[in-house]
């Protein structure tokens, strides 16, 4: 099975597969510059934590191609402006902020005389981190496959696949593993209002995939959960605080909830880049609200009235006592996970 | 303020708010055969387990108009078509089978002599439904108002009001109540996939009302849940075991549940003529699943890739031990639930 590359770099220029139109229309985003890069982050042509933070690195590079030729306080301030824009185009992914940190850090050793080649050495930062992202995602994957049993049925909720993770994936990508090694596995995979995210994304690469899935609403998982059909829920996360308190996508506290009153393990995935080491617990974690036209319009049909008040946070924060575990590329964290963080390497 | 009406006979016709337009175009549907009752009730044009029952006791009376001039027998077997194909049209609405079950009974008594003015008893009959709707969901609605603090915060699921029950509706009517007596009351509503009733039908009746209101993807309800920012959860019925385990909108038991772990009161509110005293628990409760496309297509776009299975339940049970108290026309049950529905008169 083919992995799918929903992210490459080449002749100058970031291509990302436009996940606004999938499942639709299959066509690539081309960012020649940083603005393209912060417009694809925000308008979510790109979107998964991990596949955020290295789609910012590419428009770090690419803003040092296009201020090359300035003199060097110019291209500091260009960069630094460029830097800062992209670390702020989303605020709850911490894996964006990780990978502009890197970034900056790299740039800092670029002296004055060597900016003319500021752009390579960056477009190489970047690189490693997509390669790292790769590697850590088949180890992640490699080690969540542990945890599902022969015959599982596995709920999921949002995308955490290819299309968010450079790589297999996060969650997906432990499906995925243990679809390859033939434990015949199914998936009910959460709609994911409002973005549908689960609907177009997961369902997409679930069918490419061949791994029998069944979309549900969202709420469908509660009488599931309840009537003893899934094995276990893997979801992904965009920040996990350091007493294991994780943010992910809108839905997924619910989820967590229902597993807990219905004893379902419930296991988070995301790489190490995704825990924010000085982030004490989910209150500490800013939750994005997105526009309300994403709850009132589908597909640029209005389905409410015109008028109503709409609240649309894009993340909601499950705390540590509901997860039975962490899985990230260093192995499996249990509880108390302030502990098990704690020993990890970053 | 003006209650909506969303459902009419007069001139030999039945004429209902298509609610599969609203809140975009306000028309009405107009039924002059029970074959079209029959295909309002399928399609959703009328929906809310009451005036499912309401419109479909004016179908049996169209069928008497439509075969008038038959003989005894002839007439005698169209009806009981009629009524088994009204009877059949949506599964788990028990409004719908008592309903029925009033009209067959009524057209026992009708001689066959007497059948050229079947059509103006049966009338007459569904009339008398109507009006003993609107009147219980007045006294419903007062009843609940009694369970609303000032200044609440309410959580609603699905749509419940004028367009669902004949009067002021359910739920939603007492939070009509509420508002109606100077509570200043505010609603977050649920915007309830798959079919969007919240979103479509409860927000416009809102705003309708001058009600404060704020639109939510059902997956959010879990977090207001827990930050203590909903006073109430009250949701409809449409089908009460003899236990108290109800029926209702798909999603309503994840938000029972999460209501239950924050300790927010959750409250079901339904007419006597929703309890199907013969039911002895949710799991003998027929649970209607209806098609794909219901969460595939969004105002006839594609959203979910073609191949892709779907599982959609149009309800969920939620237990008896999640219920605080049911709201009903002869007043407010509390739990155990089974010794105060069996002392109900009906």
């Amino acid at each position: 099975m083919e992995t799918i590359i929903a992210m490459e770099f080449a002749a100058d220029r970031l291509r990302l597969i436009d996940q606004r139109k999938l499942p639709g229309t299959y066509v690539f985003y081309e960012c020649l510059t940083y603005e393209d890069v912060e417009f694809a982050i925000k308008d979510m042509v790109v979107r998964g934590a991990p596949a955020i933070g290295a789609a910012a690195a590419y428009g770090v590079a690419l803003a040092a191609r296009t201020y090359r030729e300035l003199e060097a306080t110019a291209f500091r301030q260009k960069l630094e402006t460029a830097l800062t824009t992209l670390n702020d185009a989303r605020p709850t992914a911490v894996n964006l902020m990780w990978a502009i940190k890197r970034m900056r850090a790299k740039l800092a050793f670029v002296n004055d005389s060597a900016i003319p080649s500021a752009y390579q050495v960056l477009k190489q930062e970047a690189d490693a981190i997509l390669a790292e992202d790769i590697a850590k995602s088949e180890k992640l994957s490699a080690f969540g496959n542990g945890l599902v049993p022969q015959g599982a049925t596995i709920l999921t909720h949002c995308n955490t696949g290819s299309l968010a993770v450079p790589g297999l994936g996060t969650a997906l990508g432990i499906v995925k593993a243990a679809h390859r090694v033939g434990k015949n596995i199914s998936v009910y995979a959460d709609e994911t209002r409002p973005r549908l995210q689960g609907a177009r994304l997961t369902a997409w690469e679930l069918l490419q995939e061949g791994i029998p899935a069944t979309l549900i609403a969202d709420s469908v998982a509660a009488t599931l959960m309840r009537d003893g059909k899934i094995s276990l829920v893997v979801v992904g996360a965009d920040r996990i605080a350091a007493n294991g308190d994780s943010a992910n996508k809108i839905g997924t506290f619910m989820l967590s909830v229902v597993a807990q009153r219905y004893k379902v393990p419930f296991y988070v995935a995301a790489p190490v880049s995704t825990i924010d080491f000085a982030c004490p617990g989910g209150g500490a974690i800013v939750i994005e609200e997105r526009n309300a036209d994403e709850v009132t319009c589908i597909e640029g049909v209005r389905v409410a009235p015109e008028g109503i008040r709409v609240y649309n946070p894009a993340f909601d924060v499950t705390p540590a006592e509901n997860i039975t575990a962490i899985v990230t590329e260093q192995g499996i964290l249990y509880p108390p996970f302030s502990g098990a963080i704690s020993r990890l390497s970053h």
